[in-house]
């Protein structure tokens, strides 16, 4: 049987192409930089917004049209596993990524649920022996049962905090049976709804140790994963403790965790946190902390998690211009946590999200590369900095000065020179090569 | 004597050219739906940022290298006349606006300041002569003076309400004088810092009457130019009168003045005002009050007006697709109310920046104009308000139904069948006809 | 039976009172300027935040513990109808408000749904004859169902639009029926997700004629409440229609429909819209189109509609001086718009929020009304606005006045006189009228 | 002479006195949980916002009437001192803060300037002989002057890097010379524009060396104060380096600087951040780093820095609260780093600014002391956390635990009981805390 029995496998056709299930931008084997796009593009397809969203929101139930949802319970867990492969072998996409409530539902018992997981996770295997899509990460949903109403691994309550290290536990252990590549960490109620109630060095002491928990349990193991912390300023919480990379990297420094876990980076949490999301890139990278992103986006004048397929090629350009130079993301991918909008509710409207969504990253890449080839900003950086590549400034950058050195260089100065930053020119030029990224006459 | 000798005039190249001193996409003459691009695209340069700025800002003093600031008092007025005739040429630009206090500088009362508009109105009407360039608008600026502090025409101290009035009559004769073909106002100061010391009725009762003070002198001195209000919804007051289109437009219906005046429409305002460019576009098109625009953008992340030259290739084709769709802008414009960064401080800045802003435009209008002609967006809004079209949907939109018939359609109805909004199918288009409007393979 | 078994009459005490389940400001037979707290203070409990809300989010199913969840369907309702009226009178609340779907569940067909409707509507109005607690308003819930997936009365779909007005057509018979003093549209899904598909004019339109069927269908029945619209800016769509005051009443005033229906304006919209509640209160006020109140109040760092119960004093006070400047709200009132948290799950909880609105504003009115007693503010205006009682201010005012005079008026000026706007020592003298209002030696 | 003619000094009188020159709050020798209030509340004047500056805005100049400014250069600076130390005498405050080039004109060079300090400094020890007045803390203005157009310590341009080193090596020296208890870091260009010419890692390299140099010559001359970083995300810059306190000790850690430097807290920077005023000073207390205040407050509907005097006393006693439980600031103070309103122009109105925010903190410092000693939230934390204080609960707080005992506790849960975390009730109590806080029937 199939769930989408309309569709083909999706292909590349071309630019311009008006065959709507057709990728017209991502073309898997064209070489870019020496790599195909393919290995740049490590898409993950979100079982949660794909195959178990309902497109309810906070002021409307569901309008969803979901074949599968003609079962209940374990027949409808199962049946999602076959449309999940179905689709993911239609979109050509390497990648997978879940949480552990997306795959099976809770039982009556935290036995129950793990019995429920296991007989998913074993078909889940299955699967993925006749497929070429893997397992991006998986994650413990420790935030929509009610139990974790004041937090999970900095609740303010020890059998929650314990409920969710066993859910976390069994988490590495699907990671290490399905091969994951990485494990996340999305706090969802890690953080507070008020300070008024809330003792915060608790909690984040509390948080500290349950990492290093599962730090220790993987190396018991031998889950090789990367884990990942994925940061989000608010929303469910007023306020989560992981607000941004930063606030995350000073976390894991002050727990002394940095050597162990990096950064999932969201678009969407990103603007919400006030940053764009090449900023959120950006410093991962300057600090060595870049694991994997969430490809999505958010609606710049509304303040909550729109969780938008990613269409803005802005947005595709700098962030795989920051991926590039990064040298890829290594075990990371681009998951698209990502999904359609209550008003695109057909099954098909999946298909055009996640082609939409990875033609947007295709166009990006190439654009992006371009921009390498031509050290287009690279030479503006190089010209902008040169001062340090020799006098006072080498010796600022080796570490040789001093403020009286400084000083006595400053009281010598007659004038300073300054050149233009230029934002104007090299955002037209930016847009020049968005726009003959696909003609001929380039 | 030239302000800007090594600049010789912008000419269209093509896209891909590498001169950074010609436009890539604006081509005057390039026929678009049957009208020229010079047609549709009626720039404007504004004085203010071009010639008048330091570019300052609230934590630093200005940085803006410009060669006519060798000069003081009426002499730098005049040089910036010379100036800017040299620009517009160079630019190849239609239209100019200003403020009195950017041509002349305020004298020690309001007879020398008008003696001072004289000599360089007069001048500028000479240099008119031999330019091709326009006026499109004027205004007054009754916000900089500290006179304006608690307001201008909604000012607590009918001294400071008598000021604006001269200002404005001063304002009109000017525009009379000089061809304007619209007048603007902004309110800068038109609002208030607090509730607590407002009269909020008494100031909009006399905003009202001011306008309709200015509509009949106008009409005395035979100025026929078109009456423009410019919304902002805050800066510098905590408030201000004009938020968004739908607020003036209920000041103006409520004053009785909607018959005499339309909105200048910003596209830095309508976001800070929560509300897209474009949104503020087509509302002013549905109720057929769209006067003209401020083409410019802002910083989503950023919460003060930042003025940015218009390099938003999506923002420029939505903008584009409404004023098409609008038949053009009559005597309207695209005012470049943009200002270069604080960090390009250079004369050539200004250059790099229109021509920016001047390609960007010329690329949304193309794309625009392509969607147009395919009906993409047509095609999609009358597949889904075809049930309007007969039947009760036709009763509806002709006004022949009430509550016992559509009880009785409603009561009737077995099932309601929904078409998906296909949000994201509808947007990877346009990327496609952006990305392709300039391949030769489109 | 009782739903609260443990909880008395909530009766007030004083302030410093230590019983968690007593009044310690609100005293309803206290006299403030003329009135009892009790005529000024028409308190309503909303009946979906109270009796069927379950605290979910959009990342986490519900947490509420109510004692009426272990019933279904229609015996959940009738639970549901006592529970409410034990609250109502535990609570001595004068009025309470409903949408549709909050006091019956919809059944297989519009007509089963009106069946369940008059089932649960007859019962109420049985409990109403021996309960104080009267009808503020009711309204229909035209969001929650997938049917307006695009819309209600602005929808594409005629059917929608259809069944949109057969259930206000049932709500208005309902109002009739309970003697409710107000009927309220909330237009949830009117508006738009993007404009990409949206024709705004056709929706506009179909809106206005909307509201012209309800007027005339309550005419014929004889309904004589107050229509009221509720403006939000946005959530669920990306923009609605009724964005805030000003925008409806540009909508009112361009469809003829000002004389017939006035603004409920909740806090938390208001906010959401960029403006302050006592913004909103005082536009409405100054256009005379100040209806009733949702009494809630937002987080300010948070971007979505947090509905908080109201508990911020200076937003309380001002709400109260705007409220008691126009004379109170006539047949409108306070309804508690608001929702516990999700982490205060136990039904003691609802009585905590509420008494802690209905004592927050209290103290708001007693404030209001000594600031009021004291000419606090009218003495800062009057003082401000002192130069439109003579002279060419009063001309101003008079409409006697003209560019010419206006400008001979301005020429003959030497200097402006400014006074100073004192917010600080303003702010400084609310919180001393806050500090001491209970205080003895004040 | 006196700047000041009709003031006298301000002294306490009594909640509800009408003397707008009296405190009504704030009494030093009033006994606060063992301390005086003067011991507590260590305010400063901020010399910028109080001497220096004018009132302009983006859009306006200044309107501040001073009457100091009919002086010049030096004489203008010599007057300031004059009115400073007036206004510190009979405004009674302990403390002030300055940069460099509040107190002195910049010269023609950085000798020049160096010499005008000089004077001035001088002239600033001579007056603190006979004063009560100290130096909270200076600071060196780089982000002013065009020269810091690109950044100071974090330029693109090493000749500007050794100018700002030269500038902080002149400030320690000013600190040492005056006395002061700290030394504050604002990096008011420290951050970019736009990363697309930006290199990050080489700019915060550079930042982390420079703060290093700080530290080492401070060490050399013997001065002592504490270092302090001043966090804000934005404005000037795009995006600043020391978005937020957690942001800030990212960097502090990766740079091994968190031994020397804290933090100074400023509430308007904490707003534009995403976070409350009190997140900060929590948070900042939970990692140990908090060091001293910046006094005052944003408004929550305005995206930029609008630095009001503190009138809100939500904010006041949440944030004086934390202080409390801090011990008290230790070296730091709270500076107000306020700026009357622009319509607040007249000379009084600074003593009216002074005189409310400083009654406001006295008010929140005396409420947050009435909470703590009835253990108001301390009661309601330890119950929330009681489950940490024994069994499962105490091994975690112990680390004695792992996820395999932490799983067999989890499976061996029946159920798990969770409290209501009753923020509207806590809400209630603090209003009733606030209101009595004055009542003598407390």
């Amino acid at each position: 049987m199939s769930f989408f029995p309309n569709i083909q496998s999706i292909k590349y056709e071309r630019p311009g192409s008006t065959n709507p299930y057709a990728f017209k931008f991502y073309n898997p084997e064209e070489k870019i930089g020496g790599k195909t796009m393919e290995d740049y593009l490590r898409f993950a397809v979100a079982y949660w917004h794909t195959f178990t969203e309902d497109l309810s929101d906070p002021f409307g139930t569901g309008t969803a049209e979901r074949p599968w949802d003609k079962y209940e319970g374990m027949d409808l867990a199962k049946a999602r596993v076959e449309a999940a492969f179905e689709f993911f072998e239609k979109l050509n996409v390497p990648f997978f990524c879940f949480h552990d409530v997306d795959i099976a539902p809770e039982g009556n018992s935290l036995r129950e649920t793990n019995q429920n997981l296991d007989t998913i996770v074993a078909m889940i295997k299955d699967y993925m022996k006749d497929s070429k899509t893997k397992l991006l990460w998986n994650t413990a949903n420790n935030f929509t049962n009610p139990r974790f109403l004041h937090g999970a691994a900095s609740a303010n309550n020890a059998d929650v905090y314990a409920n969710a290290a066993a859910k976390v536990k069994k988490g590495l252990e699907i990671g290490k049976e399905l091969g994951g590549q990485n494990y996340v960490f999305w706090g969802g109620r890690e953080g507070y709804e008020t300070l008024l109630n809330t003792d915060m060095k608790l909690e984040l002491d509390n948080l500290g140790r349950f990492y290093h928990m599962a730090v220790e349990y993987a190396k018991e193991i031998g889950f090789d994963g990367q884990f990942l912390i994925e940061p989000k300023p608010k929303e469910p919480t007023s306020h989560q403790y992981d607000f941004d990379v930063a606030s995350g990297y000073a976390f894991l420094q002050h727990y002394d965790l940095q050597d162990y876990i990096k950064f999932n980076i969201e678009a969407n949490h990103a603007t919400l946190a006030g940053h764009t999301f090449e900023h959120e890139l950006h410093y991962a990278r300057a600090v060595n902390m870049l694991g994997s992103v969430d490809a999505n986006q958010g609606h710049p004048l509304l303040g909550w998690d729109t969780d938008e397929f990613p269409t803005d090629l802005y947005s595709t350009t700098l962030a795989m211009y920051e991926i590039v130079k990064n040298g890829g993301l290594g075990k990371g991918g681009l998951n698209f946590d990502a999904k359609v909008r209550r008003g695109s509710f057909k099954p098909e409207d999946l298909f055009h999200a996640h082609i939409a969504g990875m033609d947007s990253f295709a166009v990006g890449l190439k654009v992006a590369q371009n921009l390498l080839d031509d050290q287009v900003l690279e030479n503006v950086v190089q010209d902008r900095y040169d001062s340090y590549t020799e006098g006072i400034g080498l010796d600022i950058m080796e570490g040789k000065t001093d403020f009286h050195k400084l000083e006595e260089h400053a009281l010598g100065l007659t004038e300073i020179h300054h050149k233009s930053g230029q934002l104007e020119k090299i955002k037209a030029t930016i847009n020049q090569y968005l726009l003959t990224a696909y003609a001929q006459n380039k």
